[in-house]
């Protein structure tokens, strides 16, 4: 990535995000301007292919441009790169004739797309969901609630895992087109933090799309591989909270006095703050070995291989996501003791960044659900242990 | 204490606390309906000595009593203990004539007592104080600007740590009724949590009493020897959060399945709410211990005996504070992930109870302060170590 | 406990264990001399009830003289306190008859009471073990081999949990004396640590006892119960050696400068040792109040109560246990870091007390036993909870 | 690095030195025999440049080869990366002409590098050294006792720092060969762990050297500067050490049953080593981007580029070894607690491992040193922050 644009997205968190930490907390309305401004400055598309007028930065390069965001503002962050989520689905799996009107608009309408997973009764088991599909003709009728999905209301596009009504076993993901009649946004989730992100519940009722909106390959497949991209850029949010509390402390530090010397120069606050840069120093490279990892993958598909369908879940994507919300809680929770009595208020932004930093372990899999993977992937088949 | 009074304090918080956590979240107006019903209970006073009136529990009952009350709500708690700190000043160090009109009317009245202690530029070190007092005739005109103020505006006594405006070494505690002139409150703090308490940053100006509204002897000491009473039952509301979180979680728990079986079954959870438990009992035993050593030093004070002035703060009571603010967060970060997406949304508790637990750390000399007073008062001095 | 008593268990310590580390460390010859002058001078038996001549000292008061004896070393300590286990299995299921000349024997004699639980296969799951018993006329035949037993060889009675050969559903404790043809010892295990207890396997090859020598009562049961006493007194362990590696570091301190100061005025070294001071007392508090439990219990059981048999293990207990080997751990972590290059070298005590406090967590269950007790018998069933 | 080669250490590792836990563990008279098999194998030298004739992989490549290494044995490890911190010092600050044929004879004649550079008194505090060093003529003459200095009796090469007697403030780094006479081997340590390695204190009497054998510029900024390297490859040990635990937990597992099920199948089970796969992963991606950052300044150095000297001590560098301590120490405690009884016994390697563990986080600078330089260099000022 050239570090010009790095610079031109840390002016835009700077310029655009900065001082709005009430504005971001209260549930704004979605698309935010700070969106349309994202979408206006060239900037929002970073990582849309170059081949569909997007700036094409890899997922390395997006963890840097997520932390940026993150620093600014996690909620408009985890809104913001969201989209790359649905982008590599559509790109891998949906075939060019899906993908290209959908990534081209992006860029030159701006907008979303979402994903609609979680269901309330399967929780993390993606393979309880009831959310169901049935061709009817040369179309595809989907049914059902969805749980949590975030930026459904503002997307253009739904990319909706359902199950066959005819055969339990047989999953798909199913572009449905916003407008699609049948499509209900039932309730915004009032959630304890990334509130400058829209997430909601959805209802389906016999939403029709033509049959060539499913994508290839498993349902279940897809999102596992798809997912590595989101679960590594919500771990650079992590990266983005914690650089805000380091600075917040840093700030607070350099005004306040402790017996009778700066607090900038107290051992136990330098303990402190040594241990939380070096934290985050761990979680960008944990980040950046993952994305890395994942962009070689990407690669390989790109030019034909088949390594991102037989990859599925990466072990450095998982570790990035569990380690990120150990580290970055650890980081939070000694921010919320350093600014006394003040910041225990709501004058302090310390209250929104713990409540920010808490949906990185929540998120597309909790801590249980992330060691579990990694040991059933990648600690007991020893083949795979390095 | 009698089994039955505890029983009725559960009573009341499961009748009039429980399921109002969206109330006491609300900074509601003080003093609380709530309040005002455990005054008619007859519960309010459980602290206050049977000469004056009230119930005349030791600070060891009152660990059990607050416990529950911050099962109800820790706000809640907060406030209604409180007094306790301003009651053990007036009957320690106020002299008879001073604490019994004030403690009768606690019984017959109801109302709070209200300490005011720490300011803006001191933070912790109350020594840098600057509210003064200066003798006028046979008054004490108090000025100064006091921070963090619990039960302020609610209560019908303040008692103000102030430093002699001609000799900087001379502190004192002064009692202020809350109707003299000059007294303002300037606001109400927005806390994170804790918010069913009301706390206040208070103006003192000019504000004149008369001489004998001193308490006896170095307005320091006489903080610190008391403090101790509300360290302990600072400690105690994390005790009943921590037990809020646990039975929160086993609710959930018998709802929920997990590759088809209960939850409740589940070996990882089980781990969880074992740890949890016995952190819990371990919190609790501290908590008593700590105010059993410290009931001990009230009844040799109140049977004519010095140590209260010489013990200044307990080791035990500084153990509980830090440990309780440790091991509750702990809980509260265990408890915050549990409920999976449900937990990071408004219509959870959790979000809550994460707040007010992090109250327990920060009120009345944070960790680092804790660490520091343990080391100073009990491991340099080698006599002391046991 | 009159404090005159435990200060000569501490001046006992100073004089008889300070400064060996390296002799208690290195597998001392069974009964160590040190045991031998601890019985000389009438301290052995401390917690004998009087009635057999012993100081009866309670499990509450046996929390110090544990701590001081661990101070000293904790393999001396562990081997000294463990027969209190097999003691209570004889006062309290074994009927006087066979109870008494054993506790009349420690007294007068010395020596040792084993008792033999685990076994290789069974794991912690004692419903697992193969040792049998089987009736042959008036006497009771065992068999099978044990795992981990300490003090067996200087023992003069080893109590042995079995299981009947005919109902594999009847578990007894039985008392074989040291001497019965068949008991073999066969090695004494090279521990990590706790080196100066002696800890063995053992073969018992049709071991014939009179009748008389089963303990009344299901043998799962009684051990159950008696557990409470060793694991609060393997807990106050943790206390002794952590209250010897916080005076090191306090005396490493003493003649160590940092940056042209006093290491003890470091506030990142006072930080350390003030969270250690804390931990101490809040594990102290903790092994104290579980004891003061079992103490109850065991006093309704003398009086003819059911109690001792009911309760079953205590959650006090197996919190004291649990977290005591926790806290500990954190504070040999700790210290581990404290002496520098020098505390890496066998020239230090913090190897040893490392190995010594790794045991508190291991022996007679380990964390995840403890936190599975925890859930099983005081979280699932809600009337229990507090 | 070519897999082939990494896989021709991978098999050295288990050919020579699995299974010898106890021969390393026995203070092994040095050079080893394994440590010679390595350099008949062509290995031992994998970081020599290939002008000198040695296999010239970088320091990121050398992080596998000594996580491979530390897998066997973390003494043999370290005492076979150590030289690589010389080996910079020569080739950067040095000299061809003092490099050359010091790093050619490690190739054909096989032996060590040893640097010396802690002394009793000065402990961290390099400023504080007493080793002195006088010109005169063209020799110079160094005096002084050395702490801890690993490989100094086998090597051929020490690189000593000392100051200045006639100007305090100059620091040298000083070649003097091993059989300088003056250079006595006081004792070899006694250390808790990595006893595979020999560490030594030194004396220097009056040891004469060329002049031209002082490294060029200030020997602070030298040590400095190529500490980087080893500590990159100490954090690099405490992954091979955290992966044979993962392994040794994972073989343990398959042979055992808890509630009549394969431990491997126990979700608590797999909590703790997906926790452990997942820390082993974020500690290697660290040392890799250490390392990788390294390698990018010794390339610009090179080149003719002044980064080395100007960079000083890398964040990612002290990142590493500070993170890779922490994590480490996590792994270990988790491992010394899943072995069971047989896991405390010297009959398992895990002891081993805890104590080999241990060292990772105190050698060349313990947690606070790493703290404190993060935060002096990175943290305060705020242009270095990202």
């Amino acid at each position: 990535m050239t570090a010009e644009l790095l610079a031109r997205v840390k002016d835009f968190a700077a310029t655009e995000l900065a001082g709005k930490d009430g504005h971001f907390d209260g549930l704004p309305e979605q698309p935010t301007v700070e969106a349309a401004r994202l979408h206006d400055l060239g900037l929002a598309n970073w990582w849309v292919p170059r081949q569909y007028g997007g700036l094409g930065l890899s997922v390395t390069d997006s963890v840097d441009v997520v932390s940026e965001l993150a620093y600014g503002d996690a909620g408009f962050a985890f809104g913001s790169f969201l989209p790359v989520l649905g982008g590599v689905m559509l790109q891998h799996f949906g075939g060019e004739e899906l993908a290209r009107p959908v990534l081209r608009s992006l860029v030159t309408e701006g907008g979303r797309i979402a994903v609609l997973g979680s269901e309330e009764e399967a929780g993390s088991e993606l393979v309880r969901i009831t959310t169901t599909f049935r061709a009817e003709g040369d179309r595809l009728l989907l049914s059902g609630d969805k749980y949590f999905s975030t930026n459904t209301d503002a997307a253009g596009l739904l990319l909706v895992l359902a199950r066959s009504a005819e055969d339990a076993a047989d999953f798909a993901v199913i572009a449905v087109p916003r407008d699609t009649p049948g499509v209900e946004i039932v309730e915004r989730w009032d959630l304890l933090g990334v509130r400058g992100a829209g997430t909601y519940r959805v209802r389906l009722a016999d939403c029709a799309v033509p049959a060539t909106h499913r994508l290839q390959g498993s349902g279940l497949r897809i999102l596992e591989a798809s997912l590595n991209a989101s679960r590594i850029l919500i771990a650079a949010c992590a990266v983005g909270i914690a650089r805000r509390v380091r600075d917040l402390a840093m700030d607070y530090a350099a005004g306040k006095r402790l017996r009778g010397a700066p607090l900038t120069e107290n051992a136990v606050f330098a303990a402190k703050l040594g241990q939380m840069e070096t934290l985050i120093d761990v979680m960008r490279n944990q980040c950046r070995a993952a994305a890395a990892e994942f962009d070689a993958l990407l690669d390989t598909a790109a030019a034909g291989g088949t390594g991102l369908h037989r990859a599925g879940t990466l072990r450095s994507a998982l570790a990035a996501k569990l380690f990120c919300g150990q580290a970055g809680w650890e980081v939070v929770s000694t921010g919320s003791e350093l600014f006394g009595g003040l910041g225990y208020t709501q004058d302090h932004p310390i209250g929104k960044l713990v409540r920010d930093m808490r949906y990185v372990a929540i998120v597309e899999g909790g801590e249980d659900i992330m060691r579990d993977l990694v040991y059933a992937r990648y600690v007991v088949p020893a083949r795979k242990r390095r």
